[in-house]
Formats: structure tokens, sequence, C-alpha cells
């Protein structure tokens, strides 16, 4: 594991975490990272599968949420109608959508050359923060080989965070952003299910961040409008329906609001949420379907979770990122500098 | 049966029918009426229940889907966030709303004695149409009393349609309208199930109504604007999670749209779907719950029966109301007079 | 003004109140009480009304957020779809909703007797939290006479707080919650605006809340399930379509989360939005009309102002409340003894 | 003009065509189209433009209605939330989204450096149809210079319509289906507007089609899937506040339900509608802005006019597509053909 809050003494609420603290604490769930440096290039791709077969042929059951729209993500229609994820989910940066979602359509074709022929075609899914103050973002560097290489580095165990993969380029309440993760366990009918949040953190003006002690974090940078974004995606083993999928998403938004943050205009903040329980055939023969699904009465342990999770997974995204120096020189400090100087 | 599409030689689409071409050919529905019909009071309550038993301890998954919202619908708020009905569903004139929801509340109370005590409170569901033009909606004429003495009414079996019930006062296209109900029988690993509709028809402008077969009815009456509304509820054996109902009871809409109908400005036109596959048990202990659902692909003989079952039920609730004279004098012709006469 | 933070040393977040901090700084906008206590009896109805005039006649721009549908508002499917508030909006217990609707209807009608006869019907709105645990929710006490005394008490200036009309039973956080209030001032185009926030707190588990400053009241009950409900009306003069005035109710949300709730699962949690400019004309001859609206740029300080209002709107609700012996002798603390007692 | 619905003596509906009957009736809406035909390669790109100045600069106010989400729409999350399109609207082949927001990114670039830069960054949009039982779509020849290519053709005046840019590899009800046109004309304060409907049809199970006068086209194939998909472009230049544009855009739906269709399940049906009026100022300095809407109580003229114009352009785009052979030889008959056999 990496740097982490508790390595700064903070906790956030009081679910207990999984092994990892990581997505990768819901058995199957991989994560994977391309980093671009190289002088004003700083970006990258991450990709997050929720299982490492064919997704195309066994979906994951998924919905999203939109918590504020000025963004640009890529397959949350089909994802909403039909309630299932069926390629590898793709972060980067704004500008590279296109390019990413090439990629995965490619990469779906190659794997099922019955798409667009005697199958229906792929909905690739990509999300995106923009990291244009410290990434030459209109040089779009992301090419269908890297989305295609963050694929292929996906792996379970622990997750790399802080400037790293999506992440690389990103700003966070003035400080250095990028990847964060964590999770929680939960326990149901005396088994252990666990829920994990990974962030792509690029969101917050710079003097809004409040820690869960109460202490605000002073990146020394004039206030800017809130701008950037943030993609959260919560990852469970434990069965859930379209709309309890869609509640928990939702609950990602009080994470991040615990730390300070409103939603800005125009930050495009983006939760999607995914189960690994019961993945949908997509050649399914039967008519009616077996399945599961937590009793209604015991999700506030999962939004308890989504909302802990996440604004830990945000914090452990700037804990992990050194102070950075970007495009043209601009500079961002590190939080776990704040925070040892503080002390 | 009463008199329907089928005596004038018309067919809405290709399905086949339930036995009793009714929203209560799925297995455990009941519909009951009150009609209140006295000078210039037109107007009624009428019930539907997903199963005779305790629908406070025994939910009906549902979902619902709001076409046009100049309506007045009360509880679709709950129903939408937990899927569920846990009462009666009360159809009546649109000022008496209140009133109803009040009745469904007691009467939950006195079968639950935990609400708000021990367990928390009830969402009553009622929705209404603008009987205004035939009846006089002021006087406010209905009471807790009759919304119960329609659930008491609630049967099994054949439906009474027409100028019945919450029908009694409403208008269609230009013609008397009321109650309808048609249904689907839906053939899934090698078992039959249905799909019926049953609607509350207030919608379209005079002049406007296409019959299956092309021709356009004409009422004889000056073209107004479209106001009114239409109430849609589904019914199904066939589990489906709550993504899938709300999906069916969309469709609800193309049903109307095939009429000559386009969703007015001033038409409160609301579908609610619910199945009587797996209800939620208040009292679960369970964490998870084993379910089943719908293989999406199958999902398309359940959006055409909902198209065709609904283009039906209104025809039906046309058909089934002879012409009308209501408040101060009103008149609306019967549909199936002016069949009759064109034959 | 009654108690607030302000007393405590606490504030929430930069920007200015307005000279009421309540949601009475929006010129024209009302309150009014009828508070009910009596042995059992600890209830209310509070209203409020964007104008002092003929609210069917001249509707308030509006738009609805369901932060967490678990809850039993009556009126939002219009007021989402037509984008106007058409009566005073009532505040009162879960079981009440029904009542309260049925005394807008009479009194709309009462003041514009062509409701239902040459124009179409009226929308009445009406949320609701559940008093259950503090009050005999089961007696259905509120009458039609209560809703319409709280509508004529309504006035402009201070707003009275605490336990109070709609607030009397409520519990927040496991101390007394009720009726609370704040505002924010704005400055646009060289002119002063204000967007205020009135809510009726009942919502978050005992040991869940967070203060400005860090620090977790304790109020010395055992952690229960998070449950009843939050209602947040938040006014402003300042002119916004629709779309915005959506998305500034949803912020109300990142209000609440930051006190510690994570909208719990059996928690309604609604906020509603209106704006005082550019009132709906309903008998408008016009076929286009002029109106205003905010630059979307300048829309973060908005945003910022309903989190930070709504977010002391619920402390002061908590400040202003004495400590409360309801139902069986039932007592919740006073919030503002756990401060005195920890200063 | 080309062929439609007139040269064949159908009428959809009553109210006057404009002078083109195409979307272009709209001052200043341009269409352009790259048709791409070799072999098994049948797709092609068709651009929408509001205006022919900046898009980035001076955006036109839209709003999305997802009628069946089995689609790949892109940029449908920040349309909907900030009610505006900031680039050309491309329609292409499923597979193609990637590579045309790729080319409409870069085109914003090279109009507005600053993108990425001092401001943020671009919405692409960019919808699709599956072309692949005509098409060899696994091959990915649309590139960003074809994408560019349809936006340069861009011009007002008559639209080409049929086998014809994006729409040249589309099946609609088992007949050759493509790009279509109509156009309404509406009287409002004595001055006239329009309201136009752009049409990619590519949906509808053969043997499914119903003509306005009650027909039913039999295309000769065996009936199979409802799949495909449809974009619905609806333009006006009455100004339209962005939740009014939605309620228009959902109009689309009814359109096509007319014509027999039930939104099958595989069937990706998107309606975007925009307004010419008002466009927002990307470098607005005031912070309240005036502007115009249409008043509520005209809306059902544009709710007729959205549905009739798109039942009639998806007719057109029939009968403007003669018999055609693709990829294969899979052949698709024309609807004209039939008309004429059957006249």
């Amino acid at each position: 594991m990496s740097v982490g809050i508790k390595d700064f003494g903070l906790t956030c609420g009081t679910l207990p975490s999984g092994t990892l603290n990581a997505v990768t604490d819901v058995p199957g769930v991989r994560v994977g990272h391309v980093t671009l440096r190289d002088g004003d290039i700083n970006t990258g791709v991450t990709a997050i599968l929720p299982h490492g077969g064919n997704l195309f042929r066994r979906k994951a059951r998924a919905a999203s949420e939109v918590i504020n729209g000025f963004g640009k993500t890529v397959g949350l229609v089909q994802l909403d109608e039909l309630g299932t994820i069926e390629t590898p989910l793709l972060l980067t940066n704004t500008l590279s959508v296109g390019t990413c979602a090439t990629a995965l359509i490619r990469e779906a074709i190659r794997q099922n050359p019955d798409i667009g022929r005697r199958t229906g075609t792929v909905n690739p899914l990509v999300a995106e923060c923009n990291d244009g103050p410290l990434n030459d973002i209109q040089a779009l560097v992301v090419s269908e080989a890297h989305a295609l290489a963050a694929i292929e580095a996906a792996s379970e165990g622990p997750v790399e965070q802080g400037s790293v993969g999506a992440g690389t380029g990103m700003t966070c309440f003035g400080f250095k952003g990028g990847i964060g993760t964590a999770s929680r366990r939960i326990r149901l009918d005396s088994r252990d299910y666990h829920l994990g949040s990974l962030v792509l953190s690029n969101f917050g003006r710079a003097g809004d961040l409040v820690l869960p002690d109460g202490r605000r974090p002073d990146p020394r940078r004039p206030t800017e409008a809130e701008s950037g974004s943030v993609v959260i995606v919560l990852a469970t083993d434990i069965p859930l329906e379209h709309r309890q999928l869609k509640r928990v998403a939702r609950r990602a938004g009080a994470g991040i609001a615990r730390l300070g943050a409103f939603w800005g205009h125009g930050s495009g903040d983006i939760a999607i949420a995914f189960s690994t329980a019961d993945p949908v055939d997509h050649d399914e023969k039967r008519g009616v379907v077996p399945l599961q699904a937590l009793s209604e009465t015991r999700i506030d342990a999962l939004f308890q979770a989504a909302a802990e999770a996440t604004q830990e997974a945000v914090l452990n995204s700037m804990l992990a990122s050194p102070a950075f120096e970007g495009r043209g020189g601009a500079r961002r400090p590190s939080l776990a500098d704040w925070l040892r100087a503080s002390a």
C-alpha cells in the first residue's frame, strides 16, 4: 500500500477498511496505468476492469450518477438504460476521450468478431478530467496504443496512487491530485463483502479543503474558480440491482462534499458504480434469470461506505502525490508536505 | 367481458390477449370501483391492488414514467426511489387526491399499527385526471369512505369499463372516455405470462383520434386544446427489476401516441408499472435476497405488449362508454355510436 | 433574529449573510407557523410563500431536487414539468400531507373560482418529515384549518426557528431539530441579491454530526439508523431559468453532507428552489415573453451560498430548539446546551 | 426539394410546412454530408450546425431526450447540464463516434486556441446509428478528415435526403432508410417561426410500419428484432428555455410511435432539440442576461410540430432512398417503389 490518510493520523468515518484499502479489495477487480511524462506532457490513462475475462460476453451490472454534468464522459447513455458495463472503464484527459473510445471499440471487435456483424455494437466507457493547467492537453498525445497498454497493465493487488496514469497532471484543492483509492468492509449474512472507491481527483478551489479533523490546508495559491472535475468509480461484490447501484453511486457526492466542495459549476463530477455479482451473459438463452439483490433495509452500510471511501480516496490521491512541476513550470504543492510541516 | 375493439372489427397489434383481456389476467390483481352520479356530480374512485394481502407488508415491485408531468399524482417520489408500491393504487379526480391519500394512510395504519411507531410511515399512491368539464369538481364530493369502498369492492375477474369509478366523468378525443383495460399473453421458458393495462382516459383533442385502421372519428365538436390527462397502470407477473419496469412503463406513451396524441401540454400523462413477482417483504431479515428478472434480450415482447394493450385499453374505455350528459348539460358522444353509424 | 451559529462562534463558509440571516431576506418571501403542542401531540404546519399576492395567477419559477426519495412530498411532478409553484408551500408531518393538499386546493378555488371550470386545476405543494418519535402522528390532528392558519400567519421579517410549526416534533442527529433558516448576500452587476435557505430538519444519526470546526457533538443516545428526513427550501431574487434552479437546489445536498450525513436510506431529503424574479402570469397573452437569467459563469456564487446557508440553517434549527420532551416522555437534548457545556 | 410524402399523396398532421420543408427552414441552420460508398463500405458523416459562426463562442441553447438509451451518443451529459451545443453536431455510424469526437475537438482548438489553456475544454457532440447490416462497420473507415469535410460541406438551403452522409447504410422498417427532413411553420405574435426535424432513420421491424393513411407497407423480409436506432434533431427559431426544449425533444418519440415503432430494446432512439434564439456568449461579461422564452400556454403548437415533422422526416428518409445493395450483397427495397407498385 502506498501512503494514505492513516500515515497522517486521519480517519474518514467508522467502517473498517479492506486488506489493501483499495478498489481491488473487491475480488476480481483490476487496475492498470500508463503514465506519460515528458516536458510539458503530463497525462496518461488508467483502466479499471470489473473482472479479468471477456467483459462484452459477461457484463458487469452498473449505474452512474452525474453529480455535476460539466464533463465529457462517453458511454453513460447506454450504461444507464441497460445497467451494464461491457468494456474496461478508461480514465484519461478530457480531449482524449475519443481516442480511448476508439481503442476500446477496436479491442472489443478483436475479442468478439461478431460485433457489428451477427450481434450488436459495443458501448465504450471513458471518463475524464481536464489536466490542461499541468499538461499540454492540446497536444492530444494519448494514442490508442496507450489505452490498450493501460488495459494490458491492469492487475489485482495494490493500486499505485498519486501522479500516475490519468492522474499524472491533475490538481485538487490547489494541491497535486491524481489517482486515489480506499475501501470498506461490510458484513452481511455472516460473510464479508467490500465496497471500494477509486477516484481521479481534479476538483476543488484552493482554500476550500476541509480535513476530517476540521483543519483547512492552505496551498498558498490565490483562490480561483472551482474547475477541473472528479471521476469516482465504486466497485462492490454485494449483489445490487440497478436502482440500488444508482443510489450507492449518488453517495459519492456526499464524500466529495465533506471535503469542502460544492460540486462547482465547471467541475464534471461523475460517479460510476458496479457490482461484480451476477454478471449479465451476452448470450443468455433463458427468458427469466435468477439473481440476487441486497435487502434495501441494509443499504445504509453501503451509503456510509461509499461516502467514507470516496472521501478517503480523494485524500489518498493527494497524499500519494509529491510536489509537482508541470507545463510551463506550473507548480502544485503536496498535501503530504503541508501536513508534515503543520504537524 | 364488456364491449371492446373486437366487437367493432378492430385490432391493436399482433400479440394474443389474455382470457379476460383485462389487467386482471395477471393473477392476483384486483380492481374495484365506486361511482358517484347525482346531477352535476359525475366522478368516482377506482382501486387497483397488486394482490389481495397486506400490501404494506408485501410490497409490489414498481416503477413510474412521467410522460407529461402536468399532473398531480401523489406517491411517485418514493415509488421511484424504492421501487415499490405499498398501498392500493387509487384513481380519482384531480382535486380529490388529498382525501384519497389520507384514506390510504388511515387504512394502512389500521392494518399495520406499527406505522409511525416502531416502523416508518407509509407512502399512499393516488393518480388523477380532471373531470371538471363533466363533474362539479369544486364540490370535492369524494370522501375517505368512498376511497375505502373502492378498495373494498376490488376483486379478481372481469373489469367493469367505461363511465365507472374514476372514469365516470372523463372525456377522450372529444368522445366519452373513462376506464378501459386490455391484456397480452407472453410465452417465456415454456410458460404463459401476462401483461395487462388499465387506463383512466381523459386526453386527446377532438379530431385527433386515429383508429388502428387509419380512420379518424369525428365527435363533431370544435377543436380545443388537449387537456385532461391519462393514467396508465401496467401489471405483469413477469419478474422485472426496477429499471426494466421503468422501460416497460415508458412504452405506454407509444400506445397513446399511436392514437394520435402528442402528449399535450395540459395533459398529465402518467404510467405506473408493477410486477407481482418477488414481492418485497417489509420485515425481511436476510441481507441478500434471491429474486428473478427477465433476460433483457426478451424485453421487446413486453414493450410491444405495453404499447398494444395501452392503445387497446384506451379504445375500450371509449367503446364501453355510452353517450353521456354531465355537469350543466354538457354532452359527450359515444365512440361506439360513431362506429356503428359509420359502418 | 433568534439564536444562531454566530452566538456560538461558529461560521459556515465565507459569504456574508443578509440582514435577517433568513429566507425572508429575499424580498417578498413570507413564512408562517402553526404549532400544535398538547400532551403526546407535538406537530404543526409551516407555510412559505414566494410572494404575498395570488400565487395561482402569478406563479414563482421553481425546481426541485430529490436528494433521497424516501419521502411523500406532494406536487413535485408538475413543479418539475412546468417549473412553477402556484400555491403556498406547506411543510408538515408525513401523514398530514393529504389534508394540507386539500386545504391548498380549497383555498386556491376560493381565490380563483375559475379553477376546474374555465381554467385548469391547481397543483398543491406539500412537503413533510416524520415526527412520529415525538408526536402521536397516527392521531392525524392537523386539520385544513391549521393549514390555512399557517398561510394566514405568514409574514415578511424575522423567522421564528426551532420547535415551531412543522418543526415542533422533529429530531436531528439525536438532538432536537425543527425549523431553521439562514441567508447569503450575492453581488451581481453592482446590485445586491440574496439566497435564503429554510429547513425542516429531522435527519442524521446520533453521533454523525460534524460541526464546522470539526467537533462532533454527542447527544449520548445509542446510534440508530438514519431516518426522519429533511426538507430544504431555497429562495432567491436572482433571475434563474428552471435548469439553473435545479442546479442550485442540488447543492442543498452538499450542505447536508458537510454536517456528516450521507443521505440515509430512510431519510426523505428533498430540496425545492424558487426565484421571485419574472413570475409566470397564468393569463399571459403574449406568445414570446421577455425574461432574465443569470449568466452561467456566475452560478458558483449561488452554489456556494446554497451549500453554506443550508448547512447553517440546519445548525440554527438545532440551536434554536431547547431540550424537548415529546410523546410518551421521549426526550431530545438541545445542541445549544451541549455547546454551552463543552465551551 | 427531393422527393417526399406529398409526392405520394400522404400527409402527416395539419400544420403547414416551411418553404423548404427542411430543418434549414430555420434561419441559419446548415447541413452537410460526406458519403462513403465503395464495395462493402456504405457509410458517411452528416453535420448539422445551428449557425455559421464560431459555435464555441456563441453556443446554441439545447436539450436532449433519450427515448431509448441503447445508443452511443457522445456529449449529452454536458448538453443536459449546461443546456448548450458548442460544436457542430455530427451523425455517423456507431463505431466512428470516437473519431468524429476527436475531429470536433481538434477543429474547436484550431478556431479557439484558448481551449484547455486560458478557458475550459470543449464538449464534442456526436450521435450515431449502427449501419453494420449494409456497411463493413468493423473497418472504421470514417476519418477525422471526413468529419471535417461534412462540416465544410454544410450549407443553408435544400437538404439532400436518403442514402447520403450518415444515412448511406441505414435501414428502416425493412426498407432503405437514411437522412430525412421536414418542417412546420408556426405563427406567434404576428410573426412566422419554424420548427424543423432532421432524422437519421435506422429503426423499426419489417412489417411494423404504418402509413398516415393506415396502410402497412410490407418489405417482404422475415420479421426480426427491432434494432438499429434513430437520431432526431429538432431545430427552431422560437425562443425556448432548456426545460421547454426538453419537452419539445420528447415529442419526437410520439412522431416515431405513430409510424408503428415501440422504441425497441435494441434501438438507440435519441432526440436533440436546439433553438437559434438568444445564443449563449462564451465570454459573457454581464451577471444577469436578458432573453426570451415561449409562453408555456403556446407550447402545444411546438409539440404538434415536433411529432408531425419527425413522422414526416422518417417517411421522407425512406422515400428519398432508392433500392440499395450493401455489404455482402444485402438488399433493401425502396418504400417509394412499394408505394408506386401499390398505387
